[in-house]
């Protein structure tokens, strides 16, 4: 009995170790738009600031930090972003945030019953572009796999012009799990796939007033198999030609929006 | 008499330059992508066709042209890319497309009765995944000024996927004439403006089967003044929430989206 006190069951272990991890991973997050929307986010927790004495200037309140003035030639030297980082002299180390867990957020969270999951979407600057328009038209949360998905950088955060920091944003384990678990909470799980036969419009109608997940794949390959077979339906985007497709941050949008008017007018 | 006949007006002589110098300028188109669609392309005047030979095994058909096979290691060198361009190995030196007057394609253009104007919007990403959009949504053009615009270039082309040579581009001397040219031929022209009272839904209602033109500006300053006096209708995306701002790409795809359904339904 002792024994067994004191050994974990191997999964828990697992889940306690990729906490852990989790835990240890911090951001820079760079520019003067990012870097202050992170300093007035009380839930946000900062570890260093890294500024130019004219960054410093123009950043305004610091709420309370301690900011480590540093010279603008060593500046790359000392916080090492990527080469072509555009940070305007300032960097703020971060954890990433924690908006809960996936159930909660989806039943209780703030705003629209709506949910859009990243199938392997890798670029930052369309997370980041899906970040604000998910906060724009009012969506509880964007989950993504923690693996093949762009991971919460600087280049992310700048992209998402302040999202980042109130846009729920999860990172999940198993996509196919994840829409299973939303499915059973009562989401419509909707899939955009350029080859489906019902428009987007058909298939919002049809799920009336339910709340909604989109899922959105990358470009080119698209959805992967296993998340195609979960989805309840997929559907494209009505009214588009023949040629071209769209960004998979413009898909969103659009999805978002046709979405959102539908909570509206329902 | 004689005399004036070899004097041509100012204004004349002023605009010959500019169409001589317009057609000086060439543009280097990169990437497989990009240079496979270009060189498919009839109507795009190439002139140079630089290849790693590795590139050129990849790229199949090259359309008559006389590649120039280049080390991988002085590509850099003789073709003289911005240097985060991932060009792959292949690059394509070519003139502008020309899609002729704004009046024609206005008037008797392919597609929906839609124009997509930009004010100012001068990243050749957000550019470019317009033309995409404009493309998908079936627009007849897209129109920009000259100046202050992001200039067609490789970075543009890449984005784009393959618009930058089916979508027309025409770049216009002034914005507000070209706007009230589109008024006179019976053009709607809807400006966005994050803090106008109307929804662009309403707005398309009121313009009815009417042709449509929305103007685009850049994030931060929006429409410029000359520019909103213009408009018929100053407009909102409607069901966006109070925080948070859309990318101007993701403005235009669900303008675009809800234009051509309208179009349709209508």
């Amino acid at each position: 009995m002792a024994e067994r006190k004191n050994r974990k069951p191997d999964w828990v272990i697992a889940k306690e170790r990729a906490k852990k991890a989790s835990a240890a991973e911090t951001i820079w997050l760079f520019g003067l738009h990012a870097v202050r929307d992170a300093l007035a986010n009380p839930a946000r927790e900062k570890l260093r600031l890294v500024v130019t004495q004219n960054a410093l200037d123009r950043l305004g309140d610091v709420f309370g930090m301690e900011p480590e003035i540093t010279d603008a030639r060593v500046f790359d030297r000392v916080v090492g972003l990527p080469p072509d980082s555009v940070h305007q002299g300032c960097a703020l180390e971060v954890r990433p945030l924690s908006w809960g867990s996936l159930d909660e957020i989806a039943v209780t969270g703030a705003g629209r019953p709506i949910i859009v999951a990243l199938d392997r979407v890798t670029d930052p600057h369309n997370v980041g572009a899906i970040l604000r328009s998910a906060e724009v038209f009012g969506a509880r949360a964007v989950i993504a796999p923690a693996r093949h998905t762009a991971p919460e950088t600087g280049a992310l955060a700048k992209t998402a012009s302040g999202a980042l920091e109130r846009q729920p944003y999860l990172r999940i384990g198993n996509l196919a799990d994840a829409l299973i678990q939303l499915k059973d909470v009562g989401y419509v799980v909707i899939g955009l796939a350029g080859e489906a036969d019902s428009p987007l419009e058909d298939v919002l109608e049809q799920a009336d007033n339910r709340p909604v997940c989109i899922v959105l794949g990358a470009e080119g390959p698209g959805l992967r198999e296993k998340t195609r077979e979960t989805c309840d339906y997929l559907a494209q985007i009505a009214f588009a030609g023949q040629f071209g497709s769209l960004n998979v941050s413009n898909a969103a949008a659009i999805s978002l929006y046709a979405t959102a008017r539908r909570f509206t007018s329902g």
